[in-house]
């Protein structure tokens, strides 16, 4: 049986909570015999920073390249909201990104039937829905250069970000979109700001170009983010796949998240390239949820999220989709089964901890 | 009686329809004596484009310099998407903006009781709901240069937008949204991404200073704009005043009138500094709502977004509030009565065209 290896970072809040479910898990697994997993633990974000004033070390970043996966926590939290702009929580997973080179951000938005009133939407919006959104992750605003504050004098900063997209990073992020889109309901949505912005001018060309070029099977649609952004909360279900930039991926997967009533259920996976040798990607996997510093260390949290998107680690890096599968059905029956965290409840059913969420699910498995 | 001089641009689309009603209406204020409005009307966006090739003319440009107030209806289509970029309808609005430099967008999210139910939300997460954006409209990547797409050989081009803001940018904007603040619910939050731009560090330290030095008295909030639009999914009446920059405040009003189920409803205001010596500003009004080319010309379009900006003008440009109030209150009245266009149909309500609404607001004036 091939050993994978997996760098386990918790990170703050809550992350630590909901990694010790899916160590519990792993440690299944191997006990089991159904796979063998290598794991090594880590810090990063304001955990890091405490131990070493820096929000990830050299040496948790050469871990994190030499594993097959990293499991990533969460970071940040009030704590660390006047720690030096280059060590705050979230410069330590912005950097994973890019020296990982994970391009490619895939957030489903899946609505729980289970969980459907528990969304803001009316339930016939949001019932069913079953949407990708495929966020590029290394470029864009986030990395662009120059990236500064300036003193003008008088008084006066001026503060500069810049958004850069190449051709190859929209072709590139275009396939991963297309490749999805062909295994699903075979529809994508690109969307950008073209009527403002020359990055959207270019993001839709090339959507279009690699459209025309490589995947005329699949149809095709351009909106405009903010519309796209309307669109999405009116009726959520006329989408299949959606590809964006950095920025807008950030708003409008959390939107779309929070849509479907279920944000400490949503998972997420970071890609990068295959590589043509090794015919190995490097990949991150993070629950779509934050840090929830008022809730942490209560066992309050919900496991879910960060168990999905060890499932998704399964499938997507490790080849294992039966296996994820059988992880989806153990969550959604221990679901059906009327267990909750507290973040989920509802009348008439059963409130347990992040513990015993974990254990049911194990034991569902 | 003084005097007002209003520039009407209809624009593409539904505009020339539901600028018809505002034309209407301000005949009938004129003809009735209770006020006196000296109008001229020009061409914007597309129309402008087919009339001589730039989106707007000079000649246009400088009957706006002079006017009172622009009263705008809406822009763009199908029929130009392949215009070139510096002629595209957009470009006409966003040089009316830059050079009228109207830096303060105001645009009100309000849930009409009589439509809570055309929202895509559960009608107790939006009944009553009432919160005003203000969004920043002459800076950040909308205008900062460099914006340029370079051909990098090879196949490779290269997008670039840049986000600028200068310390005396955010102030201004910041204080308009305090002291809107101060008239509503005293409640201010600030939205920007801080954990990942520069420009949303030093937005969050300008904000924060103007708050200290000037306005204690408010309550003031700092979001990050992606929980920020999460927040404004979940439960959107926890916002009062909602202070952001130009992107973030493109998508989040956006996405803030969709959840009122009342698109067709929502008027803006675009306000230019007071001036030191006449005490007058700049100002420009036009509806949320975009052009609406798949209806327009067929009598469907709703003239209350129209109409509603028209009454922000008599409100913020011409001190006319007590006239402003009985608009808004026909505009209620007619909805109460159960009249509807097409957009915002349910059963047991009268269907009514464009002309028959405004006519039916103006009667109840
Ligand atoms: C923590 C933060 C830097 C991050 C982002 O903005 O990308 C988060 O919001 C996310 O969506 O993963
Ligand atoms: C038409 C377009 C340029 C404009 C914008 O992006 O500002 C519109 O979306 C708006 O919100 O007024």
């Amino acid at each position: 049986m091939a050993t994978h290896k997996l760098l386990l970072l918790p990170g703050d809040g809550i992350g630590p909570e909901v990694m010790a479910e899916v160590k519990r898990l792993i440690d299944w697994l191997n006990a089991q015999g159904i796979a063998h997993f290598e794991t090594e633990q880590g810090l990063v974000g304001g955990a890091a920073y405490d131990a070493h004033k820096a929000s990830i070390s050299e040496d948790t970043m050469a871990k994190a390249q030499a594993a097959d996966a990293v499991i990533f926590g969460a970071v940040g939290g009030p704590k660390w909201d006047s720690v030096p702009y280059e060590a705050r929580p979230e410069a330590g997973l912005l950097r994973l990104r890019k020296d990982l080179g994970l391009f490619a951000n895939l957030r489903p938005a899946v609505c729980y039937p289970a969980l459907a009133d528990a969304s803001s939407l009316k339930r016939e919006a949001v019932e069913g829905l079953d949407i990708m959104i495929v966020r590029e992750l290394t470029g864009g605003v986030y990395f662009g250069e120059p990236k500064t504050i300036t003193d003008l004098g008088n008084g006066q900063k001026r503060a500069i970000d810049t958004q850069v997209y190449d051709t190859y990073e929209i072709e590139r992020i275009a396939r991963v979109a297309f490749d999805l889109a062909r295994k699903r309901r075979n529809k994508l949505t690109s969307m950008e700001k073209r009527n403002v912005m020359k990055s959207g001018v270019l993001w839709n060309e090339v959507v279009t170009q690699v459209h025309a070029r490589e995947y005329k099977d699949v149809q095709l649609e351009h909106q405009l983010a903010d519309s796209g952004g309307m669109n999405l909360v009116k009726s959520p279900k006329q989408f299949d796949v959606i590809v964006t930039d950095n920025l807008f991926g950030d708003m409008l997967s959390d939107i779309a998240a929070m849509l479907t009533g279920s944000l400490g259920m949503l998972p997420s996976a970071s890609l990068g390239e295959i590589d043509a040798r090794s015919k190995k990607r490097k990949s991150l996997f993070e629950p779509v949820h934050g840090s929830a510093p008022d809730i942490a260390g209560k066992g309050l949290a919900n496991p879910i999220a960060m168990l999905a998107s060890f499932g998704m680690a399964l499938r997507y890096s490790f080849d294992m989709g039966a296996l994820a599968d059988k992880l989806d059905a153990a969550i959604a029956a221990v679901l059906a089964n009327g267990l909750r965290t507290a973040d989920i409840r509802s009348e008439g059913t059963t409130a347990v901890s992040t513990t015993e969420m974990g254990q049911a699910i194990l034991k569902e498995l």
